[in-house]
């Protein structure tokens, strides 16, 4: 983010239907229990903008609004909203409605809605759809969570590796049962297997007795039903791919996955590295305030643990402290210069992890080897600055070479502890950025305060 | 990141073309200076796998492997690199090998290799460029960096209102100057102003006699060559696009923007936003250390001037510290509760702005309502423990009593400072991501320590 956000003003308005304008209609329009004016109001709208007008609103203004577009209700626009208040609205629009919603959205998004069911509600909705759907979606199902089985969708173009670009075109005008959008027609060989894939871009510039299989591109990279939705995302910004195959245990085409779908991923990935990474767990916005407080209590919690770690080192150096009181006044300079020197190492660690730039196997002592000297460089400029200033300060030289020596000793640590940390964690097969704050930042208190009052009492006293 | 990253060795090894081993084999194949095994390794990988390799080797390998592949370097693979290997591998295949490889790219991608030269370099590259290709790129350059202008490629299918999707399939069978990949057809009006659009797919399935105009999407987005590459980001996730037009001052076509593009930007934002979080500057992961350690000085400088001034705090209590040393034991508590709750507020603020959950512009109080009453809770909930815990540890219930009060304090501050300075920052137009964690734990880290040493005076001593 360089300097953007804060353009809506300017440049943005014009491109997004949802103006701050238009929402104040809305609330005023809602208030008069106007309802033609409502209608005329959100019906221009695309569902991404009924959904974001859905999240500006009170939930009792919500309910008002529904009840006046119920019957017009986009289903696409459930798909655009986040979790809580998504729940509200599928609440309140009723089975019916949503039995309906979701035999007409893709497979994936359709999925998306009824995961977040509890299984009685999900039964009673699948009973709705037309059998053929709910066969689709109860296997969609039964692929893990945040599995490509989910992410893909099930609408796509196959076809058998003899037909030529000619045959190609006059199936799709003669088909009725085809994907809205789609980017790439795949081929595949009598067992369902795919073989290649032609961009419709190239199909559509080659003569009409060109064969597929003449054109197609055949180093596909079909991903299982069962891969992570992450590692996914990674292959398509590695290779900068638009769709994918999708394939089951035995190798046959199942779905496809879109560039589209893998945005959202990205995003939603994104938002977990930076709120595991300060510990605040994963809610989403709308969610009421006791709800996010549980989220961040965990963390919370270990921040405590660590404090009190912290706090009775200190109380080991009672005696020391009570000696020179300007010790409590300078130690947390120590802590607070390792703590930042080491969220600084782990976020970058993070980042290389989560973008494959680091592998968790990758050869650790050269990792840790620079961010080591890079703190060490750091360290020393900034041990020499403060261990002069406190000299100066309280006029007592040893204080400030304590002082420094204790900075330099704990952000050489941040550099080592603040890249093993995430390395080892993702070796564990554990989120390396879950909590990596929070972690750090109890090595370099305790460690800090320890290495301080530490040198304090041997050299000082 | 839920479970990722690590299953790398069991189900990604297969979808990707640089494995663990080959990069082994080439280190191997360099070492022994076997430039057929090189050739051999290297020759059937994707250029993200080149990029990927040579980011892996030591600038001494690197300088070896370009010499054996120079001549059939894919110009792609530099567009994948890292900017400081890049710059080396730009100086290694010479300034000839590089005005081809800028001849050939898309302009977008052509724009960002040259945009990282100096002047004089830039005009000697131009000028071994084709004159009509020289002229774009030109053109391309004004714009500003990481604007709409900088993302898009000038190479696109623009067809007149009246083409039916027979004389458009034709005209593309004819066509030799087609971009590589697209996914519309824009529809101009004979002034160059696009008027709608073609998904590839409608027009695929279409019938021959179809005329365009009767088929296209007339509800474009154009975006403006000067717009931000992350508003441009946010359209395209706000509206599941594919590709969206960009247009000049005088509203004229000019190019296009994909998502793949965007996918980069979506990831390169999310760096940005948890490195500037943690204060750790903007550099690629492979600059040289002393690089990598001036670009975290500045937040390294932030934090010691914020410790600095968190000291001359506790200096003023310098008296009630000697008095009552568990003070200095305890205090530490109170800062580092107040600090963590307020980065998962300024974490979960920054993200909502990112994501325009939230604009700078909203209602400022109802966020910092609730942030206030999450942090209140905790509050409230951690307060009773530490303070019965502390009172019960130094058998004081006065300085139990104290130390909660200071928490609740601190902890409800962070949650009104959390809030109130990524919004304050977003409204000035300044990223509010930026050093948000130095930033606030400075409050957090002062306040908490005046409170408590404060309220320990007033009522300890």
């Amino acid at each position: 983010m360089t300097d953007v956000t804060r353009d809506v003003a300017e440049d943005e308005e014009d491109v997004y239907g949802l103006t701050a304008e238009l929402v104040r209609g809305v609330h005023e329009a809602i208030a008069d229990g106007s309802v033609a004016r409502i209608e005329e109001l959100v019906e221009p709208l695309h569902a991404a903008d009924v959904a974001d007008l859905l999240e500006a609103l009170d939930p009792e203004e919500r309910r008002l609004l529904i009840a006046v577009i119920r019957h017009t209700f986009d289903p696409e626009t459930l798909s655009y909203l986040d979790e809580t208040v998504r729940e509200e609205v599928m609440e309140l629009i009723g089975p019916q409605e949503l039995a309906h919603a979701i035999a007409v959205l893709d497979t994936d998004d359709a999925i998306d809605l009824l995961e977040d069911l509890d299984e009685e509600e999900k039964r009673r909705i699948l009973e709705s759809v037309p059998a053929e759907d709910r066969r689709a979606l109860e296997e969609g199902l039964t692929y893990p969570e945040d599995s490509a089985g989910r992410l893909m969708q099930r609408e796509l173009v196959a076809v058998p590796q003899h037909f030529t670009v000619g045959q190609t075109i006059d199936f799709l005008r003669a088909s009725r049962d085809l994907p809205d959008d789609f980017y790439d027609l795949f081929v595949v060989d009598p067992h369902h297997h795919p073989v290649g894939s032609v961009p419709l871009s190239r199909a559509m510039r080659s003569g009409r007795t060109v064969r597929l299989a003449d054109i197609m591109e055949t180093e596909l990279r079909p991903v299982s039903v069962t891969m992570d939705q992450e590692s996914v995302a990674h292959l398509f910004r590695q290779y900068g791919l638009v769709s994918t195959p999708v394939v089951d245990e035995s190798d046959r085409l199942v779905g496809v996955i879109t560039v589209d779908d893998v945005v959202l991923v990205i995003d939603e990935e994104a938002e977990e590295d930076l709120l595991a990474f300060v510990g605040a767990g994963e809610t989403d916005f709308h969610a009421p305030p006791i709800e996010v407080a549980w989220a961040r209590v965990r963390w919370l919690f270990v921040t405590l643990i660590n404090a009190a770690i912290a706090s009775s080192v200190i109380l080991q150096f009672e005696a020391t402290i009570e000696e020179i009181v300007a010790l409590a006044v300078l130690m947390p300079i120590v802590a607070a210069m390792g703590g930042n020197a080491g969220v600084q190492v782990v976020a970058t660690v993070v980042r290389a992890l989560a973008t494959r730039r680091v592998s968790p196997w990758s050869n650790l002592w050269r990792v840790v080897g620079k961010e080591v000297v890079v703190n060490a460089i750091n360290a020393a400029v900034f041990a020499a600055v403060v261990g002069t200033g406190a000299a100066l300060w309280f006029d007592n030289w040893p204080l400030g070479g304590v002082l420094a020596g204790a900075m330099v000793f704990n952000m050489v640590w941040a550099g080592f502890a603040g890249t093993v940390i995430p390395l080892t964690l993702a070796r564990l097969k554990i989120d390396p950025a879950i909590g990596a704050g929070p972690f750090l930042t109890t090595t370099t208190d305790v460690l800090g305060f320890f290495a301080f009052l530490g040198l304090a009492t041997l050299f000082l006293l």
